[in-house]
């Protein structure tokens, strides 16, 4: 297993190799050896097209609804829309009901109407595509084991021995007369309690559950905080409506993570939107017009200035060193906010702004430590020492602003429930941007007139 | 427990208001009725004197020894490193041996060989705590259940009843009579087979393992790709050693999403370490000076080409628009490298180069794109048509190297085995600024020079 890197390398030179060989007979025959969690890694760097023939070439529909399953959308969309309406159910139906109704909704209209009556539990996959795709709802298993309270354990090992094809039954949740959630029981204390003792005896009464509108990223963080193997979905009136199990999550935290960087970046939401070269310039384009617009109110804020500029060109050559100074402190003072945020670390609305104060108290420091810095470094230009108080002054106040900036627009978009990241790269170096120039020329202005 | 965040909210102020009025005893009784984990979350927010005070409030050792495992170091030397060797010895053996491992190599050197004669598996430990703590052997588990492949299913399930506090057993590993890992079996499918079978003829042979010395964020991306509840560890020998579960790959999957994020922004690798404001200027520091080097380099050069700027007073203005536009497209260029490397989606030597190649294409496209836009708004500004063709083209050649410099350098970083994350964000802000600045102005000389 340490050659897992060159396995994968050699599977993708061979699958190649066949493909472009026009090996088809080998190449099925290396398709039906391979795992579909390898076999979906090497797929997923391939471009579409060959991507979609290798998944043709599956040799059933259960390893074409896996694999499926494995690479992120779109390309279920692009390898089931052509197909008719039979042929989609009969891959659907191989697939688990909370997979089943996300890759369903991202189906044409029309095939959807034609796909449903083919399905067998179709009214349980209309519910899940009811559910937001990102709430505990949308990626819940809706079928799931559920022991009676008052049954014994030999009934209840009974109903897990007869109980067939249910994804996971690690714990088995408990439930009363009326379906309400009341207890939960680890299929391993399960195994070790007496055949005649009733489940209420021995299960744990203290259950943590969340509500099927629960943002699936608070479901994965509670998952991850408790190291549960999974979690149990109820309704308003607590009644027991599927389970969350840790191989979502694990999905869901990375998904998490990778759209958060992205996100700070004004890069999509996702490694598979940035597999084109035009989705990508689509993605990034409006979030560089942010930019490109604050770049040219700074234009405009030097053009007022020119008088100061052209009297004093020194300021131009500094003018670098200043933003590139402001806006990196400006992202390390966001960055650390958004994470922690997203960790829940920062929960409380006094924390907010303790977190915002404790940003604001770096940027002075290193403000002032790079201010001086930066000014002695400007004494060596041939203009002298005035004008390096200028600049010094300038790289403090323009790192000041920039961590109160940086650590201030996530906390005001995370309480006006925006997600932080989604703006914060660049609403961030924007705003730095602008408020650097201003206060540059405000100062140089100022201590100018002042000075001569 | 939709009410989570705000139950979070209300012990907070409750445990803040008893500090306040030393009423101990409430404290106390509040301490007692509430989960380890909402605690941690809580104590994590609070200052490190506050932490240790509730800490040495638990009422037991196990719990003691939970809280410090929830919270990230250095809280666990905070509050060990003043305690005599047998209290520490009574903390540590409640955890787990890896957890043990962990917490115990962070003590100081006297008082880990003073609390090593108090463990009873010390040898254990120290094993442990001979591989690298992100390694598989590090946070592996090396209690564990294996099975012989020659036992019935009925002596399988007793072995099961009999053992005792088996972190998990949700699958049981198989070995032969040398110890060697030959088989796999979930605790389902034990459960269900008849009594009499032999546990070779129902165990899974074909059984994904890891090395001891691999590292900790590829295993965990293992077990996340499989959707695995856990993963054996094996020797060079394929000898069973222990076992890596999924709570800890949670675990690990997002310190390692923290891990680098805060790298590419130059603040640190935990959150934990971004608590108080001396640790943070002291680990901003460092990747601050890379950018003000950068920028008074970008100052000397500009200092070069005083004359032409002199001339062309215009030039200045336009210098925030295209160091922030480089900045931006290479900021993109390089999170998405860096997220698609982490994630295993570049993992072949021409992937990497595809995706350089491919970043330099979008970095054409939009530099292309947005040469224009910027040149067309130069226009509007006094100095005529002649200055906006200087400006557009510096736009587009700014933004084509940045792209290009923003993918190359996390690509190079990890051909040459150093996180891509650890210097992206400052190399390439930093590169980008002084090729942006020098390509401007070369640009402008040649141009102007050629027009006039």
């Amino acid at each position: 297993m340490p050659m897992l890197e060159n396995n994968a390398q050699l599977l993708h030179e061979t699958l190649r190799r066949y493909v472009q060989r026009e090996a088809w007979d080998r190449l099925d025959d290396l398709v039906k050896k391979t795992r579909d969690e390898e076999l979906a890694g090497v797929m997923s760097v391939l471009d579409l097209e060959l991507q979609a023939d290798l998944w043709r070439r599956l040799p059933t529909a259960a390893r074409q609804a896996h694999v499926i399953c494995l690479l992120e959308s779109p390309f279920g969309q692009t390898v089931l829309n052509p197909l008719p309406a039979q042929a989609v159910a009969t891959v659907l139906r191989e697939m688990a009901p909370d997979d089943m109704a996300d890759i369903l909704a991202d189906l044409e209209p029309a095939l959807i109407d034609a796909v449903l009556p083919f399905l067998e539990k179709s009214d349980e996959v209309e519910d899940l595509m009811r559910y937001g795709e990102d709430t505990a709802g949308g990626i819940m298993l809706p079928e799931f084991l559920a022991l009676e309270a008052d049954s014994t354990i030999e009934e209840a090992l009974g109903q897990i021995r007869r109980s067939d094809d249910l994804e996971m039954i690690y714990y088995t949740y408990v439930v009363d007369g009326h379906g309400h959630l009341v207890g939960v029981l680890s299929l391993r204390r399960l195994v070790k309690a007496a055949p005649s003792t009733r489940v209420r005896d021995v299960m744990e009464t203290d259950v943590v559950s969340v509500h099927t509108h629960q943002d699936q990223e608070q479901v994965a963080r509670l998952v991850a905080r408790y190291g549960f193997l999974s979690v149990p979905v109820v309704d308003e009136g607590n009644h027991l409506l599927g389970i969350v199990t840790v191989d979502d999550v694990l999905e869901v935290l990375q998904e998490e993570a990778t759209e958060d960087m992205l996100k700070m970046a004004g890069a999509g939401q996702t490694l598979a939107e940035t597999q084109g070269v035009r989705d990508n310039v689509r993605i990034r384009f409006p979030w560089l017009l942010a930019s490109c617009g604050g770049g040219v109110i700074g234009a405009w804020v030097m053009s007022v200035y020119a008088l100061t500029l052209e009297a004093h060109q020194f300021l131009a050559f500094f003018l670098p060193v200043i933003l590139g100074m402001s806006g990196n402190v400006g992202t390390q003072a966001a960055t650390v906010t958004v994470r922690a945020l997203a960790m829940g670390q920062i929960r409380h609305y006094d924390g907010k702004w303790n977190a915002v104060r404790k940003e604001m108290v770096i940027g002075i420091t290193l403000g002032v430590m790079y201010g001086v810095i930066v000014g002695l470094v400007a004494t060596c230009f041939e203009d002298g020492p005035q004008h390096a108080v200028v600049i010094g002054l300038s790289v403090t106040a323009g790192m000041i602003v920039a961590s109160s900036v940086g650590a201030s627009i996530p906390v005001v978009l995370h309480r006006i429930n925006i997600d932080p990241a989604i703006a914060t790269g660049p609403f961030v170096t924007t705003s730095v941007d602008v408020l650097g120039i201003w206060a540059y020329f405000s100062i140089a202005g100022l201590l100018m007139g002042w000075m001569y």
